[in-house]
C-alpha cells in the first residue's frame, strides 16, 4: 500500500472557465504505479471546484448558465462590501460545488464512464494560475 | 492495508429515480473483510449521482421537486440542440450533484447516521441499467 | 499504511450555522502520525453537511443567503406533512450539499489553500449536538 502525490498546473480564464483535466489526472495515476485504490482530486483555494461532466461545448455552456442562474454574479454579496475583490459569487459557488472528488482506481484505470471527464471549474472573477492536487492511495 | 472493488448493478426508471443502495454497499464492505478505512461509491457516467438522505418517500419527493426547480427539465439546453437525446438537464444535474461520496469505515461498519441511507439518483430521461463502483481502501 | 479515526464533537445552533472545524481536523491528523494519504471528514446524519470556504463573516452570510434562496425554508415539504419535526428543508439541503469531503495529506499537512477552511454546516431547525468523523488512511 502506498500514497502518491502529483500536481496539475494550469492557467484559467476565471468566470466559470471549465477545463478538462482527465489526461493530467491519468498521467498522475500512471506515474504512481498504483493499480487499485482511490484517487482524490482536490482544489486548494476558495473560488474553484472539481467535478465530472461530458466535455462537450453545449453542455459545458448549459452548466455555466445553470450556475449563473443559481448563484448570480450580479446580485449583492456581503463579502464584496468588506473586501475589494468583487468575487463574493465565486466563493459561494465554490463552497456549494465543493473542492474535491474521489474516483476508484481498478486495474490501473480510473472507473470513469466513456463520456465522463474530470473537470476543473474556476469560479473566480479574473484569470488565475492554479495548482490542483492529485492524491492517490492504494497498492 | 488492502483495496477491494465490488459493483452494484441496478435498473433505474430515470427522471430523478432515487434508489437506496445502502444494503448493497454494506454487502461490498462485508465481502472485503476490511475493518477500518474509507469506502468510495462512484457512479461511472455523466447523468447520475450518489448522495445520502433519509430514505422516506416524503423527503425523496421533496428532493426531486427541489432538483426540478433548481435545474428545470423544461427549459432549453444547448446540449439538446447538438445531440438528439434530450437529456441536457440530466447532465447539468449530475455535474452539480457530482458522481461520488466517501464514507469512513470504523470497526467493520459504515459511520452512517441512524436515518441516513446511501442513495443513487438517476437523472437521465429514460430507464437505464447501471453499474455503480464500491471501492474500499483500508485494513 | 494505516487507518486512523477521530471525532469532532460540537454544539451547533442549527439554521445553517456554519462552524470552522479546520483546527479540530488538523488535531486528528497530528494524532494519527500519518504523513501522506487522504483525510475524509464525514457527517453522520441527514440534516448537515461539510464543505470548505474562506471563514469570513461576510461570505458566510452570503452562503447562508444563497442556500435559503435555493432551498427555501418557508415552502411546503412533504416530509413535514408526514413527520412533525418541520425540517424537510434541512434534509433536502443536506442531500444536495452531501455529507463529506476528502482532502489530501502531503508531508503531514492538509493541502488546503491559505484562505480555505473546513466548515460544518448544520441545516437542522434546532440546536444540535454533533459528532463528526475524521477518517485518515495513509502512511
Amino acid at each position: 500500500m502506498a500514497s502518491h502525490t502529483s500536481y496539475i498546473k494550469l492557467q484559467s480564464k476565471g468566470f466559470s472557465d471549465v477545463i478538462d483535466i482527465t489526461g493530467e489526472a491519468l498521467r498522475g495515476l500512471k506515474s504512481s504505479g498504483i493499480k487499485n485504490g482511490i484517487l482524490c482530486i482536490f482544489m486548494p483555494g476558495s473560488t474553484a471546484s472539481v467535478t465530472t461532466i461530458e466535455y462537450e461545448s453545449g453542455v459545458i455552456d448549459d452548466l455555466r448558465s445553470a450556475i449563473e442562474r443559481l448563484i448570480p454574479s450580479d446580485i449583492t454579496y456581503k463579502h464584496d462590501r468588506r473586501w475589494g475583490d468583487g468575487n463574493g459569487f465565486s466563493h459561494v459557488r465554490a463552497a456549494i460545488m465543493k473542492p474535491s472528488i474521489t474516483i476508484p482506481i481498478v486495474d490501473g484505470e480510473l472507473t470513469l464512464g466513456t463520456w465522463q471527464q474530470i473537470v476543473f471549474i474556476d469560479f473566480d472573477n479574473r484569470p488565475r494560475g492554479r495548482k490542483i492536487v492529485v492524491q492517490i492511495v492504494g497498492e
